[in-house]
């Protein structure tokens, strides 16, 4: 079993289950208002929402940047919901750090240790995505980075790995939550929407990610998956995300994990 | 949902989840005896067992051969289990059909033609593992080489993939189920233990599996794990398989799923 | 350096560099007419030419089979060329046997180790490509399938490994040759070809081939590369691959190789 | 063909090859002029060394920082060579360029596109490595974000990326040169010391990366290499280094390639 965090008297791992949830980008009030109804409706505990994106290409959508944030951060309070978001450079820390209770590390930037030593500094857990080739050790040793510069609450993220198959994003490794437990004491989620690509597999492998007992789940959703100004295959509809909790708790009361 | 196959009025696929577990190599009667007697007691279908066996050295053991499959079908009909056994070559086919329900085929010859052809005209349903590099579309092809040859009953098994992470054997790709799923109507059940190589994975994973709605579980299961003649490191201990079917059974009740 | 084998008076390794080109699939006669002159005038040893095809789908063109290989040695002996060509199944090795000089292994069989083991009695010469995702130890494994059975002539042909690029067919390993060196003497030709599936990219890494000192090139050439039966877009017009040779050569002597 | 850069009046790219040579980390004023010394007595153009280290493990030697970066400006400037040195975050930008006139990213931050957009602004060139796991079309919209900057002189580097080989340190992937050719006139130069990890290797492969038109080579050197504070193993001797060049450049005579 992992530690027990106390972030802003939300009780994470060492049996209980985070739902982290909410669009990949922020982009309008009322598309945050209606999403964090319903991740509060459903029992989640924290609303995510891009507002800096890292995106391959310079011509992509790149977030709506601070406004974005300012969006993020009313819409959880109005629903009692705790805040992530990514920060994408160390000059980012302090604006995130003032919406946000939780900094996102993205997948591209785990083993950007400029980042990494300034996070050490941080008084903000850390939710630190594996990167998308990182091995296991790798992925420790970045933490270890963040732990290292006096930071206690990193939060590991497992969000699939590349992968010779073209069908899908990414390959989920669900074997690195039982895996990493004989390693190390951080608290485990896993982010089934990016490593897959496609929502059509994320009820069954949220399903999967209670069953592994990781410390929660981080998906993407929206009012209106497929008008999504970034990811919208991967992103479930609110209706879908709501259906699928009741069966997460479920299997979770079988294994002793409170989702 | 997949196809319900009914071999030897035991139903496999369509909400149906197959126990297939058994030693990595077949050894001796007494620990054949033991091996079936648990699965029997664990309410499992299949009792699997190598005596050919593909080794990446020629100097590894090879597999008792034909005397180990007298002893797999002696431990298998005394308890009413079925049997799984690899055939490496068109030329063992008559011979190994003589002794087990189904037959496997191995990772490395998920594209050996010559004896998916062959085993198109064959009578017994073929068990037909993933190469461990094998993409969806080429895992479907080789698929469609036993069934365009006439032999209707064709079960998928994952057992991982080939990645750059060195520490685990594998790495399992839980979303084949439900992405496959949307592409055939085959059965697919999952290997665990090949998938990850260790032992104290397979309990976590094998929940997974359930979760993921996939119609059975493929596992190594051994009285004395650490004495195994191959494969020691991600063989469970009959105790260790006989406490985590009741498990899986309550997350299968859960979701529909008859383990 | 590597061993030096004498295949019917050909030269091969301890700096003894072979050109083995052809068709991917033998064809017809006056295609192989003009691809072994071809081969002939630009100083090749020996004349490939694909007649049972390892197929990803079994709705393929699955090759000529036993006309093809009589199509193949009956224009190799007219220009004085060694052939090659696959095997895929150990039945198949006394036919195709009657017509080659050299059994190849292809890449989906390199751990079909039936095949193998009868392919150890044999007294033809054993061309075994790599794996498409077999590690240095296994390719060197599976050629101790072949020693070990009492045949000593084992020639391997990298041909490049799977990853996650998708432009390209395969990722040609170079390095293989330099290290494999270190740990055999057998000799490693390469073919460029299969590694990249894209024909304008052939000549610049056949220079390779010789700067990294191989033991030879296998490529595909055809005298209308885009009518080609399979493999068409990785192929070389023969105009292209006489041009070729003359700056293989000079490289070859810069190095000591005799091209 | 690629472009051609006049970088303090050296030219690169069109036919103008580069050897950029020097240790993984500069350690002392001694190490860096006997290196520099050598690189200019080969004909080389450029001096690397390490000053800010990307480390894997916060606990590995992390570089001598701006002391490390005034000893690789001493010892290029006494011997007329340019210098390359890796810059890991946007707040080093300014230091690392008062002593280089390269900056380098390195293969963890090819998609750490807060430090990108600020290299934009720069008016140094810029040598983008490859993510080890990155696609060709993810390092060419890496160094879109640099271009769309109004920085337009950025230098690509080959440096192998991530497989499931485990003797080698990466898999190097040659192939890169020849097919970027047709996407980009940005010029290509290659590290194959990085991409194995063995320097037995080296001379081989750096031979290769002539005989494909690379426009450069990069390449680890030292006094004394199995003294190195870091990448010991794949560190050539200078003694190796002087030996190779004259190698690469009657290579280059033949291919009309300027080393």
């Amino acid at each position: 079993m992992s530690a027990c965090y106390n972030i802003q008297n939300r009780l994470l791992g060492d049996g209980h289950f985070w739902i982290v949830a909410g669009p990949c980008s922020v982009e309008s009030a009322e598309q945050m208002e209606r999403i964090a109804q319903s991740v509060a409706r459903a029992g989640g505990q924290v609303l995510r929402g891009g507002a800096f994106k890292p995106r391959t290409s310079p011509h992509d959508f790149q977030g709506l940047g601070v406004s974005g944030l300012a969006l993020l951060k009313e819409a959880a309070e109005k629903y009692g919901l705790l805040t992530v978001s990514e920060v994408m450079g160390s000059e980012e820390i302090p604006v995130v750090s003032d919406f946000v209770d939780i900094l996102q590390v993205g997948s591209r930037n785990m083993q950007n240790f400029s980042l990494l030593k300034q996070l050490g500094k941080s008084r903000k857990p850390v939710l630190l995505k594996r990167g998308f080739s990182a091995t296991y050790h790798e992925w420790l040793m970045a933490a270890e980075y963040i732990l290292e510069g006096g930071n206690p609450e990193v939060i590991l993220c497992e969000r699939g790995i590349r992968t010779f198959e073209p069908s899908l994003r990414n390959t989920l490794d669900l074997a690195a939550v039982p895996y990493l437990r004989t390693l190390t004491h951080l608290p485990i989620i896993v982010d089934p929407s990016h490593a897959t690509g496609l929502r059509t597999l994320v009820p069954a492998l949220s399903q999967a990610v209670v069953a592994v007992k990781a410390d929660g789940l981080m998906i993407e959703i929206h009012p209106d998956p497929d008008s999504s100004l970034s990811d919208a295959a991967q992103t479930l509809s609110l209706e879908a995300f709501e259906a699928l909790i009741p069966v997460l708790k479920k299997l979770g009361s079988v294994l002793g994990v409170k989702v």
